[in-house]
């Protein structure tokens, strides 16, 4: 065992063949830091992806025992993600040391490639949860040699949303949370069902709007409360954030979880929802990096994928987010000292096993 | 001298009273750390404001001698905001260790504070040349009382807007290069001014123009060059950029440094260039990972004080860039090799004085 | 409620009184920023502070419920203590765009104050376990008016000692682990107590033993392996790290919390014990990024505070780890699939109530 | 042109083969990241070795033109290393995701491989002026098979000493720097040579003494001042730090660089000078952010590669500065206000050629 050998180095270092240094080009020094900075990040995405699989194996189970390491290496991997992340954003800043002059160099001998075309970055995203639909400017995928990717490669990148994605996986774990089974509730009038005219909620829903200001009940009073069914009298932003992906019992099971994330029971849980808004925060993060580079980088010009440059990168900007339902869920937590205090029968399942 | 009176601890390790510790309250443990963030992003503030009144000091003179210190001190200078600004950038992932549960505990006995009424931020960007008038809900400003300023802290804040900012500062400093004097010159025809019409842009627009894509001719085609007395046809990304601040004549100068920083006199007004750019970019930075902040912390509901909460932050975005002329230069570079050549005359007075 | 009253602005940004700015010296215009860093790192410091009082007042309970939130809030909280100390560690670079140079023109006017003389920081240490008597250069903090401390703060750092620090809380906290207790372990032959004859750790150090290389087992068979009474042939790295602040017993508890850290009611605990060893690691990076500040701004000069400079820290770097023996325990760990298998009734008790 | 065609990504992404997950093994979920994160520092590596090829290609040049855009170059592509070395020490903490006992369990699986065997990290250490005599246990590097390097990649490191290396290359640079030539001192009395006699050194040294402290001068008196012929009475660091790898006489002119560093001609060679001591601190703090790793993964056990493990770190750390004789200038600077004004000769040499 040698280290070179472990780590195929006579493969990764020798995969840099910049295209201005080909016979005929003027060779242009930073050239090689674009590759390098490329392969590096396609690297973390690779490891990325391997994490997220494994993330993935675990919600696909039919049922996860509160008792086994699962959610608890979850919570640990999707950690291990944003640490990626936070190392990815850092990263875009070395390109910060290409100059836009060096970079026009060897610009035009990319054309049409351009970091559009990752498409393990597309997999990231498509297992995340974005749909090709959902994808800004999604016609630019197709564009097969002008900048889109090869259809071999938009079909891998299409095929994801044939399987669950990570999106409706939580959305299936947070479905069948079984806190809200009627047996638990006996003393709280025998629920029917987890609706939102279980007593819970009903008392939960009074409390949640005396909590409010003036000026802020007013803003939210138009939404139904079980949830997002909206109203009138909403922005655009608020419209965009209601269009929900989670279902309701979904999202009441996620509310439940962050309100009573003391108990020891709901708080791998609760970190888990925690990492996947801070995962779409920090892709967020890396989109505006780019838009900021993009920007100074080659001003209004179009980018080498034939894409409208710094525009394609801000439209992507807003409408990537996936988990913008466990994001909003903030709007509707009210203190703790004001929670409806939970049914005997319920606590102790919440509980561990020991004679206190 | 003792290491505590020097900083004179004794004041600002004093200065942290939250208010939910107050008697009648239920202390809020996460309180302090919103305060102390708040504090510790202040202090930075007023380095930053420190620093760039020096800087302002120096564009202030009626003319830099190339052969003092000034730009290099200026350079470095600005460098360091740059570094602060990155460490304001980290500081703010210090709140993700606040949930947004924890948060709610202490929110509402805020009211109508808020982030946004920080007059030491406000005065940096009226510095670097942002204009109540162009304010995202300029509105919001005036509402005293109600999330808004003080009157003495709004003016205080407009007040800037009687004295040059470092924009204004910046354009004069680059209309007053002396490289565009008819007697450097001579060999090209003794121009009678640095205006568009000078052979030296007509062979660089020419230039320019051939090194063009024919999508990308197409898109640009309708720029004046010198510059930026737009035609039709932009979008209004385009078009908001071309609401230049920069005088064509200041353009010109920074594209000529641009293009020509080889030279080692160009090599800090160069860096200086660059700086400015990053400085806004990072501010835009700033204003992004605060959206994505307060989208986690507070989801849909208003800010405390009465803005829209992420709504605002969102509109703020964009519109705020100082220097994005100097950004928008980059759209008009050309590669080194193609570059006209430079006068002997002008080269000599680009040049150190030794015999070589 | 208005911003700059509610954070006391008035105090934070009034305390900036740059000794070179007084009459009769000439202003240094760096001298804020060296005031403005150490303000900002006093600030983190309080903040630290006050949540390590939190984390000692949980485990200064005679007990620690599981199914309370105790644990949780004191993982919770260790890990902003973390994010806090990589931001000081980040913030050190900051000082780096002052150049040795700009240092000198008011280095002198400090004389004798110095970094040594926080005392935040060296309460910080205090509480996390590390006693006056370990300090390396211990005289240096009773020299008053010479670049010690004043008799009163010299008191108050040395008082911490007079109560549990956070080591030896957290030693307590692991000896009365119940999970060593005879009526769980009746199957593996009534243990008379949880000391290393126990047929547990009898077996254990039989696989322990088998797990090693034959290099591997040369260099730990001096080791008595219940712990760390050690024999000879040690190095002076390994006599240090086997003076042992833990006890025997509780260095038992956290060899077996890292080993089945795969049960829920343990994952907590394991976090915490590696947070201690994260914020050790973190304090050796901030004193070696002074200890390479230090030397690049003074070189071989004596600090202001009278020590030998650089070389004072670098005495500081190996000596002041407070969590060592924490750390130490990797030594001793064998793979998953070696782990012997826990009895029946333990499993039980380490287990969520929900009938499976 | 094709992304993944461009950056050879067939080669990069298929290059991860984890020893664990080979029939005959279980499969370790952690070894994945193992593999990425040194792989992609590797990458990294070849960028810093591709900039420190072109810095030395610059530095060979048996003149630099100051009119030349060199020196800015290299000060540009010196900073990239700088911000590449950033990362790759942020890159470090992702290793902390994974815990000590995740390590275990392919860690044997490796042995006798080690990152001690990166060639291009000993490449870099070595150009930059690191022989293989003054490294810390230098004969593990022999030990083919048993952690080692093979003989030829021992062979490729040695090379390097045959060429010059960087901190020698630097040497030849300051030792040629043309302002110690008589015909710019004839007001100083015509020196006959730059040595320590020259009526500016012996001036310099004078108002050194007097600008120390009684203390000061008690520590500095017995060093030669040009320099470092050191006498009696210094303490090992001292010691270390003084045997110097610099000439005196480019030791005169790196210190005379950095005193008058505000004549813009020395602006770039000081910010060069500077940027050199900088990344000798940045590897200081990755072999510190190792050590502190590979104590908390393996804590007193040896490393894979058969070294001590921490201890070998430990020792590497304080021996491998290469530019320490540029850090110790920091020890001879005065105050701006008491330097010598030089002579008006070299003045209008040391400005640029416009008429003021």
């Amino acid at each position: 065992m040698y280290y070179r050998d472990y780590l195929q180095l006579d493969k990764v270092l020798n995969a840099q063949e910049p295209e201005s240094f080909k016979p005929g080009n003027e060779p242009a020094h930073d050239e090689m830091l674009f590759i390098i900075v490329h392969q590096a990040a396609e690297l973390w995405f690779k490891q990325i992806l391997f994490e997220l699989d494994y993330v993935m194996s675990v919600f696909r189970k039919s049922r996860i025992d509160d008792n086994s390491e699962d959610l608890n290496i979850v919570r640990h991997r999707l950690n291990r993600i944003i640490r990626i992340n936070e190392l990815l954003n850092e990263q875009v800043s070395i390109l910060h040391t290409m100059t836009p002059l060096d970079f026009l160099e060897f610009r035009n001998l990319l054309s049409p490639a351009s970091g559009f075309q990752s498409v393990q970055f597309r997999l990231i995203e498509a297992r995340l949860g974005l749909e090709m639909e959902n994808r800004h400017n999604k016609d630019y995928y197709k564009r097969t040699n002008e900048g889109g990717f090869e259809p071999k490669d938009f079909t891998s990148i299409t095929d994801v949303e044939k399987e669950e994605n990570l999106l409706s996986l939580v959305n299936k774990w947070l479905e069948r949370m079984p806190f809200f089974q009627p047996e638990y509730w006996s003393a709280a009038g025998s629920p029917q069902s987890a609706d939102e005219n279980h007593p819970f909620w009903k008392e939960y829903r009074k409390r949640y709007v005396e909590s409010l200001t003036e000026r802020e009940a007013m803003k939210v009073k138009d939404f139904d409360f079980t949830f997002f069914q909206k109203k009138d009298d909403l922005t655009e932003e608020q419209m965009a954030m209601l269009k929900s992906a989670l279902s309701p019992k979904a999202m009441q099971a996620g509310l439940f979880i962050m309100l009573y994330r003391d108990f020891p029971v709901f708080q791998t849980s609760y970190q888990i929802l925690d990492s996947l808004v801070e995962i779409d925060h920090q892709m967020a993060t890396w989109r505006h990096k780019h838009l900021v580079m993009v920007r100074r980088m080659i001003g209004m010009r179009m980018g080498t994928g034939n894409t409208s440059g710094s525009g394609y990168l801000e439209g992507a900007l807003n409408k990537h987010y996936v988990f913008k339902d466990v994001a909003a869920l903030s709007t509707f937590l009210i203190e703790r000292k004001r929670l409806p205090e939970l049914p005997g029968e319920l606590i102790g399942k919440l509980s561990y096993n020991s004679e206190k």
